[in-house]
C-alpha cells in the first residue's frame, strides 16, 4: 500500500489535496483510472487534465490550474518524478544470484556478488567487477574486462578483449567486438585487414538489444560515458562516440567517424565513415549524413541539410506539379506576346 | 510417390490431363522441369506457360488456355494450392521431442508434449501450454506465459513476464521484452524511466529472426492476432500493432504508435512515435511516416506522401535540370522583350 | 621484437632507411608515434607525411618524396602490406580447441581438428569438415553441411540443412536458414507458404554479426564465393548473391532478387524483390533500388537514379526556394508587360 504522502516524501514534492489517499497503480493521464497516479509533462497534455478520471497527478512546481478534485504532487521535473513512481510500482522479478552450475567458466577473476546465469560462458582471463550479472546464453570472450555492476542480459556476445566500464547494461542479442569490416582487394580477391583493436565502453552506458559494435582496426572503437543506445544499432570499427548521447533504433555509424557529446540521433539514421559530428547535434530520423556537422547542427533529409531549409524545400517539392504548370503558362504567354509584336 | 490425383484430391482441384502422372518435385514455371509441378499465379506468368518444360501446373479455376501437353489442376487459389503442395514435398527434419537433460529449467509449469531443446533455459514461474517447443540457446524469462503450440527457435530471448498466445512462431535471435528506450535528462545525465509494462503477443503471430520488441513503460506493447513480422524489425515500447498485418524486414515502429488491422508495410520503413496508422494502410519500402495516416492510405517517400502524388513529384524532380533551363530561357526572353519595347 | 628488415622480407618490400630499426607497434600516420609503423595509402594522406612522428612508413613502390628522416618500406600495395603487418602485431588470444564436455552433440560427422566450444549445439546429421570451429551458444541444425575451416562465432543459429563452403566465417548472432517471408492470404488470414529450399554459402565468404539470411521457398538462397557481408544485413528468400561482392551494414535484399559479381553496396541500402543487379554495380548508401540495374551502374537516391544525374538534381533541389522566386518575378514581369501593351 502506497500513499500520496509516501510518494511526495520520496520525490520531495508538495501535496495539494489528500496526503492519505492510497495509490494502487500508474496510468496515462488521457485514459486515467480512479485510484491511480499519472503525470503532466507539459502544456500539450493540459487538455486531458480536467476530464481524466485519474486520482493523483504529478505536476510541475509552477502548475496553477484548479485541481478539479484531483490530488496533485508538485515537483521540479514531473517526468523524472513519475519515473521514480514507476520504480515503486514495479513488480518485475529479480534475477537469481550466484554462479550457476550449468554455466561454463574459465580461469576468470570474478568480484563479489557476481552472478553467472545458467548456460552462460565466461572464457579464460576475464575480469568481472563486483555486482556483475552475466545472463543465460551469453558469451564473454577471453580477457574481457567488466567494471562494477555490469548487467549483461541473455544471449549477448562479447568477443575477446572488450573493455566495459561501471554500471553498464547490455541488452539481449547484442554483439560487441566482432571484427570491423575492413578489406583490401588484391588480384580480384578481398583480403582481410586484421582488426587488432578492441571496443571500449565507458561508465553508465546502456546498449539495447541486437546491436553490433565492431572492434577497431588498431585504434579502439569507443562509446563514451552516459551514452544510451536503443536496439539494432550498428557502430562501425574505429568509431568514437562521445558522452551522454541518445541514439535511437536501427541507426548506423560507419567506420572511423567521430561523434561529440550530447548528440541526439533519431531512428534509422545513417552516418558515413570518416566524418565528425559536433557536440549537441540533433539528427532527425531517416537522415543520411554524408558530411561533417558543426556543433549544434539540426539536420534532416537525404542528404542531410539544415532542418529548416529542408522543410522549405519540401514545401516546394510538394508544389512541383503546380510549378510546372506555371512555367508552361509563362512560356505560352511569352510566345503569345512575341506573336503580337 | 505422389500422383496428380493425390494432389488434386488434397486440394479439391479439378484435373485436366493425366491423373496417374507421378510428380517428383516442385519447380518454377519459368525454368520448368519435366516430371515436376509448378503453378500459375496470374496473367503476368502466361508467357512462360507454353515454353515451360514442367509437367503439371496448378492454375486458377477460370484458366481456359490450351493445356499444350501439360496436366492442369484447377483450384480456387493457385498460390495457396501450391503452398500445400510444397508441404507434401517438404523433407525438412522434425525436431526431437521431450525435455533435454542439458536444458536448464526452473520451477515452471509445462503442458503436455512440451519440448525443451538442449541448452535452452526456462526460468522460474514460466507457464507453457501443450505442444510448445523451446529451441537451443533460448531463454524464457521468469513468469513468461506461452499459449499452446508456441515454437521458439534457437537463441531467442524472452525477458520476464512476456505473454504469448497460441500457435505463435518466433524465429532465432529475436529479443522480446527488453526495456523500452525511455530516458529523462536531469542535470545533464540521462536517467532511466523504468519500463514496468510487458509485451503481449496474440494468437497465430509469426515473428522473424533477430527482431526486437520492447516492453511497455506501464501499458503493454501489443502485437495483434494473425500478424506476421519479417526479420530485423524494431517495435518500440507501448506500440500497439493490429491484427493480420504484414511487416517486411528492417522496418521500425517507434514508441507509443498505434497501427490498425490489415496494414501492409514494406521493408526499411520507419514510423515515428505517438501517431496512428489506420486499418488497411499500405506503406511502400523506405518510407518515413511522420504523421498519422487515415485508413486505406497508400503512401511512399520521405516524408510519406500519397503514393500517386509522390510519383508525379518524382517525375518532375527528374526533369529539374530541364526546368531550370526553361526558366533561364524565359528570363532571357523577358529581358529581350523588355529591351525591344 | 620485430625489425624493419623482418617486415620488409615478409612483404617482399624495398627498404629505404634503417633495416635494423625495431618496430614496436602500429599507428595512424596522422597521429604518428615514434618507434611505430604506419602506411601511406594514397596522395590524400601526403599532407600528414612530413609532420608525422611515426618511424616507419609502408609506401607505394613509386613513392618518390624525400623520406624526411623516416624509414620507408616500398611495396606494390601499401594497404595490403599494412594488413599483413597488423597480423604480426596482433595479440588476440586463440580459441581453445577440442570438443567441450558442456557442448551438446548429436549423431554428427566431425572432421579432424574440429572445435566445439562450451554450450554449443550440433544436431543430428551434421557434417563438419576439418578445422571447423563452432562457438559457444551456437546452434547448428540437423543435416547442415559445413566445409573445411568454417568458423562459427558465438550465438549463431543455422537452421536445418544449411550448406556452407570452405573457409567461411560467420560472426556472432547471425541467423541463417530461417523460413522466408512467404504468405498467401485466404479468407482474411495469412497462410504460410512452406519454405522447403535452403541456404547455400560458397567458399571464402564472410558474414558479419546479427545478419539474417532466409532459406528459399523451393530454390535455394545463395551467397557466392568470396562475398563479404557486414553486420545486420537481411537477405530474403530465393535471393542469389554473386561472387566477390562487398555489402555494408544494415542493407536489405528482398526475395528472389539476383545480384551479380563484384557488386559493392553501401550501408542501409534497400533492394526490392524480383529484380536483377548486374555485375560490378555500385550502390551508394541509403539508396532504394526499385528496378533492375545494368552491369556497371553507379546509382544513389530514393528511388535509385544514375549517381551523377541525381547529384545535379540535388543541386537544384537546394535552389528550389530561389527558383520559386524567379518564377514569381517572371510572372510579375509578364503581367507588367501585358499591362503596357
Amino acid at each position: 500500500m502506497i500513499t500520496v504522502s509516501q510518494i511526495a516524501e520520496s520525490l520531495k514534492g508538495e501535496i495539494v489535496g489528500d496526503p492519505d489517499l492510497v495509490v494502487n497503480g500508474v496510468c496515462e493521464l488521457e485514459n486515467g483510472v480512479d485510484g491511480k497516479i499519472s503525470f503532466l509533462s507539459g502544456p500539450s497534455y493540459f487538455r486531458y487534465f480536467n476530464t481524466s478520471r485519474v486520482s493523483v497527478v504529478i505536476v510541475n512546481s509552477d502548475f496553477d490550474l484548479p485541481a478539479n478534485g484531483k490530488t496533485l504532487i508538485k515537483v521540479g521535473n514531473p517526468v523524472y518524478g513519475f519515473a521514480r513512481v514507476l520504480e515503486m510500482f514495479s513488480e518485475r522479478p529479480e534475477y537469481p544470484s550466484g554462479v550457476d552450475k550449468k554455466a561454463s567458466i574459465g580461469k576468470a577473476s570474478l568480484g563479489d556478488h557476481v552472478t553467472i546465469a545458467p548456460l552462460a560462458v565466461v572464457a579464460d582471463g576475464v575480469i568481472a567487477g563486483d555486482g556483475c550479472y552475466i545472463g543465460s546464453g551469453s558469451y564473454v570472450g577471453s580477457k574481457c574486462i567488466l567494471g562494477k555492476n555490469v548487467t549483461i542480459h541473455a544471449n549477448v556476445t562479447l568477443y575477446d578483449g572488450v573493455i566495459v566500464g561501471n554500471n553498464v547494461t547490455i541488452d539481449a542479442g547484442t554483439v560487441i567486438g566482432a571484427d570491423g569490416f575492413g578489406w583490401v582487394t588484391v588480384e580480384g580477391k578481398h583480403r582481410k585487414i586484421p582488426q587488432i583493436g578492441t571496443v571500449r565502453i565507458g561508465n553508465d552506458v546502456w546498449i539495447g538489444a541486437n546491436c553490433t559494435i565492431d572492434r577497431g582496426t588498431f585504434k579502439d572503437t569507443i562509446i563514451g560515458d552516459g551514452t544510451k543506445l536503443d536496439n539494432l544499432i550498428q557502430i562501425g570499427h574505429n568509431a568514437s562516440i562521445g558522452k551522454h548521447c541518445l541514439f535511437a533504433a536501427q541507426l548506423g555509424v560507419a567506420g572511423s567517424t567521430t561523434i561529440g557529446d550530447y548528440v541526439t540521433i533519431a531512428g534509422q539514421v545513417g552516418i558515413v565513415d570518416h566524418i565528425t559530428i559536433g557536440d549537441r547535434c540533433v539528427i532527425a530520423s531517416k537522415t543520411a549524413v554524408f558530411n561533417s556537422l558543426k556543433p549544434g547542427s539540426f539536420v534532416s533529409g537525404i542528404p542531410a541539410r539544415d532542418h529548416k531549409s529542408r522543410l522549405r524545400q519540401d514545401v516546394i517539392i510538394n508544389r512541383l506539379p503546380e510549378l510546372m504548370k506555371r512555367i508552361r503558362t509563362l512560356e505560352a504567354q511569352i510566345i503569345k506576346g512575341t506573336g503580337k509584336e
